[in-house]
Order: C-alpha cells, then sequence, then structure tokens
C-alpha cells in the first residue's frame, strides 16, 4: 500500500519557501504511482500534533504551481519549539500517533537548523516505536547559516533585496548630501551570523563606491572606531552609508540594540541597530541622518526575488520527494557549487546528524581586514546567488498571490493540548 | 539668438524625478533650432547661485534616456530655501546674474510646493529686472501634497512600494502568527498628509485583510482607541498589520514619534513612530511585535516603480519644455484625470500664483468613518496610480544604474558664498 507524505514549514518564512512546497508536492504529483497524498501541517509541526493536516490534492495544479511566486508560508509556519526528546518524548510519540493514523511513510520538514534536528529525531524515534518514517530536511533560511550546503534557499533573495535597497537608497541620499542627510542606516536581519548584511556590499562595484561601511555579528563593535569612519567617509565621499546586522554587538556580547532606555510612559524602549548608531552618530558628529528598518519586507519580498534562489528552492523541494522515493532517510538537500565558472549548482545530500543544531558563520576571508566590508572572495560567492529576476504576476499594479484553499482532513486520533 | 535653457531638481528626490529629467532633456533635443543647450544645476538651485553648471548637451542620448530609469537625483537635489524675496532678494539677483551670463531664458523646476513658489519668484524677478525668463515648474513628490494636479510625479512608484511591502509582509506576519509575531507596524513617509499610508490600503482586497489599521496624520491618533483596535484585529483575523505616517500626532498635535525619552548615554532617542505604536502595544496587550521602517527604501525604489507614475513624471518634463517654447510663463504641468473608465489622463497648466506653498491633505471622503481605513473612493483614485510595471534593467543580479558625466561648464560670474 502506497504511503501517504507530511510536509511542514518551520520558522520564519522566506519570499521562496512556498517555492520549496511547490517542488515538493509536484514531485508527489508525478509520482502518484509510488506515493499517496502530501498533507501539510497547518501552522507547521503544530497542525501535525494537533492533526490539523492539509490535504493538498484537493488543490488545482495551477494552486500548486503558483506556490512557485508566492511569498509568506502558505500552509502556516510556527515557531514552536518540540521538547527535548530525552527528557520527553511524548510530543515525538503524538506525531508518529497522527503519521500513523493517516499513513504517513515520509515526512519532510522545511527549515533551519533547529528543524533539522527535530527531523532526524523522527526519524530515530519512529523507528524505535516500530513505525519507522523516512524523513527528509529541506533547507530553508533567510540567515544562510546552515551549514554542510553552498547556501540556503531564502538567503539568495534576502540578499538581492538588501542589495538592491542599499544601492537605491545610496542613490538618494548621494544625490541630497551636499544640504541634506549625510548618514545613512539600513539595519538588516542576522543576529549572529552576517551573511545579509554581507550581501550589502555587492551594491558597491568601485572604491567608495556605498555602502561604506558595513557591521557583521561576528566583529566585535568599537564606538570609537565607528565614529571615526564615519567621519572620514563623510569628508571623503561627502556622505556615508552605513548597513548593520541586527545582531552586532559589543566585545562583551551587550547588543548595540539593547543600549535604549524607557519611553516617555516608563515603558522599556524596543530599540534597534539603526537608532542606537544614528543616535551616536547625531551626538558625536552632528550630521543629519536617517534609518530605515527592512525587518520582513526583506524576507517577504518576493516581488524581487532571485532567480537563482527561486530555482533552488524549488529544486530542494523535488528532490527530497525523490530521495525518500530512493528509500533515503535522515538527510538534508544540500546545493553544491561546481568548481570553476560561470556558476553552476547540483544537488546532494548531507546526514542530518551533521547539519542539526550547527550554526555557519561568515568566513573571517570573507570579511575584509578593517571588519567593515566584504572581500573579493565573499563578492564572487555571493554574487551568482542574487543573479536573475523571476517577477510574480501582477494583476492591478500588485503582485498576484491567491490563497490556498487549506482543507483540512477528518481527524482520527484523540484531542491534544500543546504545553 | 537661441536661449540657453536651466533645469534643477529640488527637494526629496523620488524614484522618477529623473524620468522627469529625461523628459526635458530629450525634448529640448528634439527642438535644438529653437532652444540651446540645457544646463542643469549641480545639487539643485545651489548650483545656479554657486554657477555649478551641468552641461547636459556632454551627455550621450543613450545616457540620457537610461535617466528614466535611474532613481535619486543624477545632478544632485537640495534642501534649500531661498531667503524671502520680500525681505531680501539678493540670491534671486544671483539667479538671475548666472542666468544671464549663460543666456539662459528657460527655467525649469522640478519640486513640490515650496519650490513652485521659486519658480514663480524667478519668473517676476527676472521680469522686475529687465531679463524676463519663462518659469515652468515641473511637479514632483512622493507626498502627493501638490494642489491642482490630480497627482503627482513621484507618489504612484512609492503608494507602489507601499502597497506591495504591506501585501508581502502581511503575508509573512499571517502565517507565523499563530506562535510568533502577532502585531506588525510599516512606518511610512508623510508628515501632513496621509496619501503614502492610504496606498497601503490598496493591499486589502477584501474584508480582514491587511492593512487592518491605518493611521493618518489627518486623524488625531488617540492611544485607548488604537490599542482597542489592535486587540479586536487579533482576536478576529489572528494577527494584525498596522500602516503609520511618520506623521500620526495626538489632537494637541504632539507626534507620537516626539514621545520617546534618552538612551543609555543621555541622547535624545530618534523615536520613530512605529517603535512608539509597538511600546504601546507590548505595554497594553502583551503582543508579539516586529516593525518595519521604510524611510528612503520607499522613494528610491525604482525596480518597483509604476509604470503609470513613470510615464506621467517623463510626460510632465517634455510639456513643460513645450509650454516654454510655446511662450508660456509662471506655471506648473499638471495631471488631469478625465472623467469615466478605464483610467485616462492628459497634461494641463496651472497658475503657479494658485499652486505655491498650498498643502493637498488627503480629503475625509477618502478616509473610512472609523479614521483607520480608506473608503471606495479612495481605492478609485489610488489603484490606476500604482498600475503597470517598469523593471529597470539587471546587470549581474542587480539594476543597473549608470552615472552621468555631469561635466560642469566654465564659470563666468564672481564668486558666490551661499548663506
Amino acid at each position: 500500500m502506497k504511503k501517504n507524505a507530511f510536509y511542514a514549514q518551520s520558522g520564519g518564512v522566506t519570499a521562496v519557501i512556498n517555492a520549496s512546497a511547490c517542488g515538493v508536492i509536484e514531485a508527489c504529483r508525478k509520482h502518484s504511482d509510488k506515493i499517496g497524498v502530501l498533507y501539510a501541517g497547518l501552522n507547521g509541526i503544530i497542525g501535525a500534533l494537533e492533526e490539523n493536516l492539509i490535504d493538498t490534492s484537493l488543490e488545482s495544479d495551477l494552486a500548486i504551481a503558483s506556490l512557485r511566486h508566492i511569498p509568506g508560508g502558505a500552509f502556516g509556519s510556527c515557531r514552536y519549539k518540540l521538547q527535548n526528546a530525552l527528557d520527553n518524548d511524548s510530543e515525538y510519540q503524538r506525531l508518529i500517533e497522527v503519521f500513523k493514523a493517516h499513513n504517513i511513510g515520509y515526512f519532510f520538514y522545511n527549515g533551519g537548523g533547529d528543524s533539522a534536528d527535530t527531523c532526524l529525531k523522527v526519524s530515530q524515534i519512529s523507528e524505535d516505536m516500530g513505525y519507522p518514517i523516512q524523513a527528509i530536511h529541506i533547507p530553508k533560511t533567510i540567515d544562510n547559516d546552515l551549514p554542510l550546503t553552498d547556501c540556503s534557499p531564502g538567503f539568495g533573495s534576502v540578499a538581492k533585496y538588501v542589495a538592491v535597497s542599499t544601492k537605491e537608497a545610496s542613490l538618494d541620499i548621494a544625490s541630497m548630501a551636499v544640504s541634506s542627510t549625510k548618514v545613512f542606516v539600513l539595519e538588516v536581519m542576522g543576529r549572529h551570523a552576517g551573511w545579509i548584511a554581507a550581501a550589502a556590499g555587492l551594491a558597491s562595484q568601485a572604491e567608495g563606491e556605498p555602502p561604506h561601511i558595513i557591521l557583521f555579528p561576528e566583529i566585535p563593535f568599537e564606538r570609537e572606531q565607528f565614529i571615526a569612519l564615519v567621519k572620514k567617509s563623510v569628508a571623503q565621499w561627502g556622505y556615508c552609508v552605513v548597513v548593520a546586522s541586527e545582531g552586532v554587538s559589543y566585545a562583551d556580547g551587550g547588543l548595540l540594540s539593547g543600549s535604549i532606555a524607557e519611553d516617555a510612559f516608563g515603558h522599556k524602549q524596543l530599540g534597534g541597530v539603526a537608532p542606537a548608531l544614528c543616535s551616536m552618530v547625531k551626538h558625536s558628529l552632528g550630521y543629519k541622518y536617517h534609518y530605515a528598518v527592512a525587518d520582513y519586507l526583506q524576507r517577504s519580498a518576493r516581488h524581487l526575488a532571485s532567480k537563482t534562489d527561486v530555482e533552488q528552492a524549488y529544486a530542494v523541494g523535488g528532490a527530497a520527494l525523490e530521495m525518500a522515493l530512493a528509500g533515503k532517510n535522515a538527510l538534508m538537500v544540500s546545493i553544491e557549487r561546481d568548481l570553476g565558472k560561470p556558476y553552476a549548482w547540483s544537488l546532494g545530500e548531507v546526514p542530518l546528524k551533521a547539519v542539526a543544531n550547527r550554526e555557519k558563520k561568515m568566513p573571517r576571508a570573507f570579511i575584509s581586514d578593517n571588519g567593515f566590508g566584504i572581500t573579493q572572495q565573499a563578492r564572487e560567492y555571493l554574487l551568482p546567488l542574487i543573479a536573475g529576476e523571476d517577477y510574480p504576476p501582477y494583476k492591478n499594479g500588485l503582485p498576484y498571490y491567491p490563497q490556498l484553499k487549506n482543507t483540512l482532513i477528518t481527524k482520527r486520533c484523540k484531542q491534544w493540548v500543546l504545553c
């Protein structure tokens, strides 16, 4: 009897996570002789625990194809960390119970490092419980911090967004700096790894071209050095564009964004890195500043997705299904960069044991000697990842992002209350 | 003898102000039998005062054509308010001196309301001084607050950016809200008029679709009412997307963004509206929030420009030159919306006297009864302005935004020191 499959989106969504969903589901439909229905978890793994399973077979081929160009998580994602299986594996047991009830033999988990760990445990615990499930991890993270893959789907598009936004905003500042704003700070995501901030460096193609300063979480922040560089940039180029990772911190680990006090109501103020940096600039140098906080805009900007990223996101989805049908288990699909130029990539596989709970930071060789820019090596790594455009269709001036029906199947297990 | 022309960009730049420059210059080249060289002011009107005039005739046709798709101000803009001519017209006299020295008979000023006033005075004072210059104003402002024109070039593109960004970020939040961020605030430009925030309303196409709350500068902010609405939205739809104009203020005129105290260094903190609103939400409701501040990203996002806006920006530039050649003076080119559907527009002209120093706010009829959304009338006004895409060319994953040569001509007047 054909087994069914389960797919869930995990953690922060990206502009292209649905392209991976599209890849899995289309591959599943192609192999309908070998595999049954693909159920998607409503709101990620929570959907499996609560037995809220979406029957994707009720969606038209067209609707599934449209997933390739829709940002966000079409089935819902979640930030929910399963209990540590060593302490208490009741949640894992519940998962297996639900999967067994619906004849699910394949588990596709689309997420980052934490999710890889969950994926591995599903494989192990299901085997221990005598209902072995093949678990394949589909990589996804805008942070690009998954190990053993050349890059992570989701990163290329946020990188393109950040590079393009930096370039465009810089043209604005450059044209006004004589009489107006001299310092502009763009705050981007990246708590522990500076990949996203690094991508802004692609906007600069010649000496003096912005961004003039990039602040990485990997490099301890020193206020005096930063101020001196801003001053130098304004003196030399007339203005200064700074791109800062949200995770920039002092040598003692204290976040810049933590250095902000209370508002007029006595509430703790939600500092960001950008206002903190601007405050320093204003105080020390008196320059007029502006700042932007890209926040969710950067990771949902499907309108500006990287074609390379979309293709990779789609491909890893399809490959995950093919790997499962080939009998493989406890693996993550990886993206491998071919040696030589021009850029070419292929898919590979890595054992989940080697992936789970490891974080890939920017190599020091990717950061310029002074710690405030990227090297040629970083540039060569990053540039192919933002290559190509893949515009969504538009309708009345807006991207056309239709919603799926997301029909839940009838429950067969007892009710489950999330802890 | 053919007269030369002067063109300057004024105030905050837009994604399409260079399209207007392209329109003026291409029209000028077309009429080379009747008009001489078009000089552009380096950094706007400051360039005229300092006699820093760029000879645009040294740029290739291709370079000028590329202006149509380059954001920022290609010749530099400025925030510089000329002295009040009634008190002291020495700056105006200087302008006329420079224009006379270079045989300039046409003055094209590309800006907002303040610039319209300057443009009018150049016309009047040059006539008083016996060297009459025909002054034509080319409308530009992302704020859409110029009177007597259906819309202002620059607005349609920022409107599209804000509508698309709101739609995309909302999909992100919607897919995570069960276990993560429940409230998202997007801060957009607009100190006195809520046109830009209103455009976010286009992202909502059915009841309950985000944005759930729009905050306009035209509507006094009431904290309790806002909090109640956020709570209701989260209860009803699971999350709440707020789009706030930077100029939102209390009934007494106090800005929300002013209600923020000092940072840990005792420096005045640069509050924005978004963090202030999130602080209220956190304090009153405890929801997890995120916020984005679009800042310059919104007005430089040429990658997402409205095709309608690009076409209008280009057209008003060309029309300004045609009007000058037809002997007209002290006018602004206006955009007129034809009656009926589908949307169609044509160009008109309005006397600068009627334009200068007047601000067009959102009509109350465009804002929903409760003050937190837009009406069908607003939707019908706004939708055509974001219609169509007009992508810039890309090279290696980034928009191709080449720089002009910007060659300055030899000075003929004595030096001038800006006051």
